[in-house]
């Protein structure tokens, strides 16, 4: 693009009015699927100039003027209800189906047919959950969208393909412009992500080619890592990947904001870890390296939880470094949130080893006990325990960017899949909530 | 497969218990998708060891134990006509949707994970096609596996390909198998149908890469053909493509007996049309050259229909042949509908001529006039006017094999595809089934 | 080809000179290089078009026409040895040589910018060895082009491909083309021996994409192949390939008569048996079924050793199956070479078991000790010893075709490939011609 | 790399002698083929390892004791000479070659079997191009792999691909590093280079899949460019590609140092026309915007045709801008050859009008009349000329960077390529040295 671009454009009445005769042309489509879905082509192309409101305003029509009919649904379920447990059931039953269904749905598919328009339909998605925040009335919209782009990019038809230097330059910058978790400051820096000691993997839908859904980065090494800068160092030496034994998950990202609901990362890292083991039969071990996105934010909400954590002999070592007590103003600054906050404090020579033990014991119970509807409430842990992982071991100090600082005082955590356990794990953790974890982190999490 | 291969077997009580509970255990979800998915690969292969009677007894569980409950579908009905016209009526359609979503399809799509599972879904359908026929009670589950399908083989997702002799022989195998038209005698023939004077088209789905949905073959002639034997003759000598004025679409085959329903034929010859346009400039007709596989048995049907076509000097010239008038056995020979009466028939020397002209005449007002619900009873003539074509001419002796002669008398038409004209010709059939056609052939309709 | 095709011409005295004409230009290169390509293009047309007389009276003007110019080779070689050890003798060498270099090649290498030049110029090495036989004034322009295609089918340029039933039928056509020991019958043979329990593969030349160079075939058995029919059998059930241990290579063809003297085929079966060790870790065994395709010629020619292979005993036996002794007509039908002769003979059920042990001892003795020039007079066993294989097993009645009977009594033999001695095997070979045979091949081979 | 790699070390007299033996026993092929390539393999590392002053001792090693046997030479040669015009004359040339033929060969082309090894070929050619100038010892051995490497990389054996901004990021990256005439400053600069008005086609060898061998860029416009600045800003708004009307290739580049010798040029621009004029059947006007490399260099030699260009009405305006006279220090400026002097001179606002047409003219005369063996000594005319192009127009600060102003006071040149002349040019060209230009041009070069 070239930073070039037209600007989107405010809505007039008179092309909003324009647009709601296209949306009843779709819908209705007259005249032969051909010319349908051209006039589709020109009301998506009419949707992309458009600005927020004048979106919105275009949703909205969809969502309200083309629902089902209550009075026709009504009647389907009166025959439906009426022909239970008769031969006429079945008949019934197809008719409500059809009833219920919308129109919407049927304008939203004619974009379908556009080059690009898998894309169009999950960025406009992607619109739709901006707007639906403050306006339920698009709700039904939202879920018929959802429910077609679950049929859609249902796992079946995703590719697990591997990424490298060698791939198509404008597929590494999405790359670039999608990586969550870990910023990719530069193509030097991606092309060490690259190296022949990573790997990194991607799942693509056949109509979006160039458009990672889920990529996971992966370090090959020869013991767990403690230290996500260390992976990340461009100067770092190369290792041998012959030699490893070990996979480091260190970065796990979505990327399509309009997908929110369709699942299928956790069948990502079940391919990458068999395709990892055919390729390094020496590989044992397959873990992450994952951020607690929420442990700051829940201790500052939970301030006796960090006051619990300090046991009669860390105050001592902390009175040793000058630190007074629960009241002193270092421990207010950990809590404050800002890199500075951390930052100074856990660059203090004497407090660092004094507050090592106490905070990872908090970090241990955050993720065992805090929870929300019986599942952790920090997503990540969600998201592994859920497919199958155990808290191996948390880090100290193991991110100390700025992020890493203000959100969990730099700590990291492993998130071990052991093929053996994953299955037992997960039916555990999705029937009760059982979550596995070392005899460490237990010991950690224990009051 | 070398023609070994398991036998079918017929259920047993125990073995359909079985498959019950790996049902029930589907529809649960219960453990990981990843297992869930494993359990879904063996009740396929459950599946399709089983005879015809299985299958049905199990399609039936589907359809019947794992529909929507009546009393949930009564509840959110009531809750979502309360709302309607409230601020609460977006979020009671979501529910009544979702109570009326049902487990049949979770089950069904947990298909799609394994290996092959779009065919898999595919080739159920057909099944359930078969089986519905006879048995209503399966209607639901068909529409809802069609709603998917529908959704799965939507004209965005599939790729046309253009198929030569340097295509795989695993995929050129099934054009040997679904040609429907014109048989494919033997890999010459296959060969001589994709030479440098021919082109053949087909749509695939990304799962189903050596499956072609529909395929047409064209003939890149220098006028408009009036004999498929010519056309299919190994012998004849090759044109030169690059002086081609005319595309004739001879044969047009349908693949998949599941995805009846699934419409995608009417973007093939308009996807083909642009191809061509742009590596044969010179290509001004596009045409096709079409069986009328029902004219015969309406004949039969409607004898007085027969009777009207022959004029006065008609039967003169049939009196100099020796036929006698409308009783004559010749005549009735002609509606014996077996190759033997109508080729005897045909090729009396004197007869032939004498019977040009009825014939032709019987088979314009065919095209024109047998009707049903406003849109001709040809399925040929239904598919190619609903995509814009017109009748064009009517070819005597066009076909001359055994089916060509009981199904039609040998006669053919073109239905010509004039890009300028189609849209029109499309929405004014789908309107009010109005129907273009050439002076010629309006002509001879009239009676 | 559909069977239709040019009709190759006699050429005339003008259309000669017309070619005479077009030679001198290509071999001075008026002009850009782009029209001398182009008359290139025009001349291989021409040459296509003539009859043989033509083409070797073409061959011979490129031979003799455009050769080196003794005038000139002669003072670049007195100037070269004049500076032999001075330091102007590099120069005199760059000279020497470009005094050699022929018009010839230049004129041949024009070609390769046609499309499909390289194949043109390995059809006319093709051409160009049928005609050197009788005409050795050929020789030099046959050792110039065999030079310049050495070059560019060096083995670092050739890909080693799978074939499989979804490779190209084009390239499928071919191997039924090809197949030079077995032949392939129909499309379901060749769909047969690229079944799951079998592999094919072939070196491809990038520039002739669909032209296998050499191919080979192999079974996957669990145990050493002694019968070639049974391996051939469409009607056999597949073996489970997972579970293999031997690889059996039971066909190599050479598809190119034009690439004689460019060496490849024993880079073949090393890159193969890569191949399968990787894909099927199980494979313990790779060996060859083979034919002996000079053993009957060499009987004809040398009786005595015929006569010497019986022993006592076996004159014994023979005389209980009505043998009278050597002289008795059956043996000498036995020498016969045609298929009745060797058939009538070893379907006599008393007779066949008295002639195992004889024949075999005669097959072991063939291979072992008729030799020219040091190496075996059998040129496929020449071919296996120089890659380093080891004579393993004669195999009694492995192949009852005509073909088998009259080249060989059916006897076929196994020659294994053990990765652990071929490099010794193949130095013993190459130094001295030592032959590594099995215990029990050896201990027939003795008289 | 991510800048780490071994260490280039001198060789010891003990690892010569080591390679000095591997030699040997790739020359002598002892061993199998697959075992004489592996120690090519070890010989191509040990190379790879060793700094400048081992290289070359290597080289000269293979260079001086693997040549030819001057004694097997004359000894051939007689008997040669001796056959001459007579039935031995055949074999005769046959065995003079086969003696000319020198190990040299056989030890370079075993590196073709490893991994990469065309690439190391080149690569070692481009080594012995850079020892050969101080070391003409090694000429031969250069020929020799210059004649290989020209039978390797003949037309007919690459490809041409257009590269965009979906192609693998390995090879954009030889782009950035490669491109020669218009520095590439970053990925951004990279991607506008590769948007929808432009094109770049590169050739390629199909052993060299992510290495381009020349690449040529194109700018896609509605008029003959004249200023290079313009077509590489980024900023610039996108042309419609579709209504382009003038190809301009601003930027050719060869890659491979190792390649010197080989053409392929001239094909190249020769094959971008055909597939441009497909793609954009508007186009009508294809030519460059060139540098002129040699002017500001062939002006300090020959101060005199400076002095001509000025006319009296030249001196008379350059009087009003205060330009004394042809020693005024402005003047001297303008042939230092910096870009201080250049631009400063051009810079100033009287001058700048005043300088134009004087230059101009000498920058013509330069093209025109400067030569050197009957061509231009331009480099960039000799190519263009020697490929049909004509000279068509001249532009006044048409590339105002550092590079432009000190070569050629930023004045660079359209050579169109006229697809009706291109043929006669090069002939005329190629055979006398004739130069077409535009009646313009001729103009300005007159005295």
């Amino acid at each position: 693009m070239n930073g070039r671009g037209e600007q989107a454009t405010e809505p007039t009445a008179r092309s909003l009015e324009r647009i709601r005769a296209q949306l009843h042309e779709c819908a209705e489509g007259r005249g032969g699927e051909i010319s349908t879905r051209q006039r589709a082509a020109r009301l998506a192309e009419a949707y992309l100039r458009l600005d927020d409101s004048g979106r919105k305003a275009v949703l909205r029509m969809i969502a309200l003027e083309f629902g089902p009919d209550p009075a026709q649904v009504q009647a389907a379920h009166s025959a439906y209800q009426a022909a239970v447990n008769t031969p006429a059931q079945w008949d019934a039953e197809a008719q409500l189906r059809a009833a219920m269904r919308s129109r919407r749905l049927r304008i939203l598919t004619q974009f379908n047919a556009i080059p690009q328009g898998v894309k169009f339909l999950v960025d406009l998605r992607a619109d739709l959950l901006r707007f639906v925040v403050d306006d339920p009335q698009l709700k039904p919209l939202d879920r018929e969208l959802e429910a077609r782009l679950s049929a859609w990019f249902d796992v079946g038809f995703l590719e697990l393909q591997r990424i490298t230097w060698a791939s198509p330059a404008a597929l590494l910058e999405r790359l670039v412009q999608y990586e969550a978790v870990h910023e990719i400051r530069s193509w030097d820096d991606l092309k060490n992500r690259l190296d022949s000691d990573r790997r990194c993997y991607a799942f693509f839908h056949p109509r979006m080619p160039l458009e990672p859904l889920i990529f996971v980065q992966v370090a090959l090494l020869e013991e767990l890592a403690d230290d996500v800068q260390r992976l990340l160092d461009i100067e770092a030496p190369l290792t041998d990947a012959s030699k490893a034994t070990t996979a480091i998950f260190y970065s796990i990202s979505a990327t399509q904001a309009g997908l929110r609901g369709v699942s299928f990362g956790n069948f990502l890292l079940k391919r990458v870890v068999d395709d990892l083991q055919r390729d390094f039969p020496r590989l044992k071990t397959f873990a992450t390296l994952s951020p607690l996105p929420g442990l700051m934010r829940w201790a500052q909400r939970n301030p006796q939880e960090l006051a619990q954590v300090f046991s009669a002999s860390d105050w001592k070592r902390l009175a040793a470094a000058g630190v007074d007590g629960p009241e002193s103003p270092q421990l207010a600054a950990l809590l404050e949130g800002t890199s500075e906050g951390a930052g100074t404090c856990l660059s203090a020579p004497q407090l660092t080893p004094a507050l090592r033990e106490p905070l990872l014991r908090l970090a241990a119970r955050y993720l065992m006990h805090a929870s929300r509807d019986d599942k952790p409430v920090d997503a990540v842990a969600r998201f592994h325990l859920g497919n199958g992982a155990r808290i191996e071991r948390l880090n100290w100090l193991a991110d100390t960017s700025t992020r890493g600082l203000t959100q969990s005082w730099g700590i990291m955590v492993n998130y071990l899949y052991d093929p053996d356990r994953i299955e037992s794990n997960l039916e555990a953790f999705a029937a009760g909530g059982r979550i596995d974890a070392s005899t460490t982190v237990k010991r950690q999490a224990k009051r």
